[in-house]
């Protein structure tokens, strides 16, 4: 559907300018802001096709969108002074990114004929793989894993999508009505700093 | 198998566990538990498929091995408490896991008819790679690389099972005695403390 | 090719041996050292492999490879003490295997028959993954991330090798230009310490 090529295409530039930006608070240079950029925004879907033996993986059917995420990466270097003043618009896009992505890898799945869990699964893993890599080219603790309702938008998004699907409604409805509660979900809990509880564990490493 | 089969139910359980464990000395919330209990218990596995080319991966044929993996996780949170009255036995459950693994992984490179090096590097990338995930994922130098015999005691099952088929013993005889075998060494390396010497060099970063 | 035989095994062990060094510094054990000595080695190879369907991998198909690098990472162990008078060849050693795994990248992708694009992607995931394994692994931020010319000098010698045979020019020569090419970019720029331009960002993680 074109509407979800053009979200797609949005979000890849929204995921790799956000990582340049994560790249440039640890002074990486700029081959490491444009590989940082192209790992996260392609990194949950080529992680997705690899484990569902899925292939060509998208970026090697289509180079240009390795094309489209080095410029957002290399743009970024130039327009970052001025992006925190976009912080919420990078905000939603991210957003729009992790929805977008959830749907987009649920529909693979579901080509591929997969159980309804993995078709869940592959969702979750296009919508927030990238990120995790990002995380941990960036020596850190993933994001995902720390804090945040992130995966849980991915889960809960994918979840109505399969059961719209399942019973029966209008693809593009069940499409437009999951992005939107997905969209929702993660916007609420970035302004009321919804979070999951803890498991906080004081014992020695054993 | 079936003993094979319920002893693979009981390592996935074991290694989700002691994951979920890992995850709650870095306050992880209760997303990143089950994840990282799912990695770990599932990683070694999906690696190994993935670089013999071997799919679907097990997961993804069986979807209910993730839900079992994600309750695992899910509990520890609950019963943490009393787990580390039950320290010695996880820890058995943990060498279970090592050697059932490794077997299984062997039988995977066997059934591919691969070379035979590659039968033990298949076992050994099946028992010790979901834990390499775990550290990763928690921003650690991966244990493996750096103490007890972990990798040894699976490199020594696989030689042992490889082995013991080539020279035409009975199969179940085969895999149990390389299964106590590798056990046994496990079990006497935690309780002796033995190691692999370590490479030690100062030189500076050149 | 004979000659692209040769310095592809001459390039594993000085990788091997590198990564062993690294290992060292960190204090793993001889089980590490191995571990991320094949994987630095092989690693680059494997996850081009992996990433374009190109089965099986280098090491599956031929493990004597394997062979070749779990000794070079042993023998470390015991040539360390008088590596660092080697110090300038490992550093040309490193840099050859840096553009003969670039050109063998290359040629995987060509025989599949991808865009040029990809053609050249393969050919820099070949030369430096192996390197960002090897950091990943030892919890460090990858070096190729943060300076140096090293993705540069792969993408350069894939750049003159893809418009060399793309021009029609004989293939040695086209492998031959490209090598010292390449070659001689990296030697400069270790001797003169070139660096691409770094993004420095100082906003807070938003």
């Amino acid at each position: 559907m074109l509407i979800l090529s053009i979200l797609y295409v949005i979000a890849i530039i929204a995921e790799s300018m956000t990582a340049a930006l994560a790249a440039g608070r640890r002074s990486m240079d700029w081959v490491g802001v444009c590989l940082l950029g192209c790992i996260t925004a392609l990194g949950g879907g080529s992680v997705r096709d690899i484990l569902l033996n899925h292939h060509p993986l998208t970026w090697v059917a289509h180079p240009h969108y390795l094309v489209i995420t080095t410029i957002a990466a290399l743009a970024t270097i130039f327009v970052a002074r001025i992006m925190h003043h976009l912080h919420k618009l990078f905000l939603l896009l991210d957003a729009v990114g992790l929805v977008v992505f959830t749907i987009i890898g649920c529909n693979v799945a579901l080509e591929l004929d997969l159980p309804l869990l993995i078709v869940i699964i592959s969702g979750m893993i296009t919508g927030c793989v990238g990120g995790v890599l990002r995380d941990i080219l960036c020596n850190d603790i993933p994001l995902l894993f720390r804090s945040e309702l992130y995966a849980s938008v991915s889960i809960v998004t994918g979840v109505l999508y399969v059961a719209g699907l399942q019973a029966g409604y209008n693809h593009e409805l069940v499409m437009g009505v999951s992005l939107l509660a997905g969209l929702t979900l993660r916007m609420l809990a970035l302004r009321f700093q919804w979070n999951m509880p803890k498991f906080i564990y004081h014992r020695d490493e054993q």
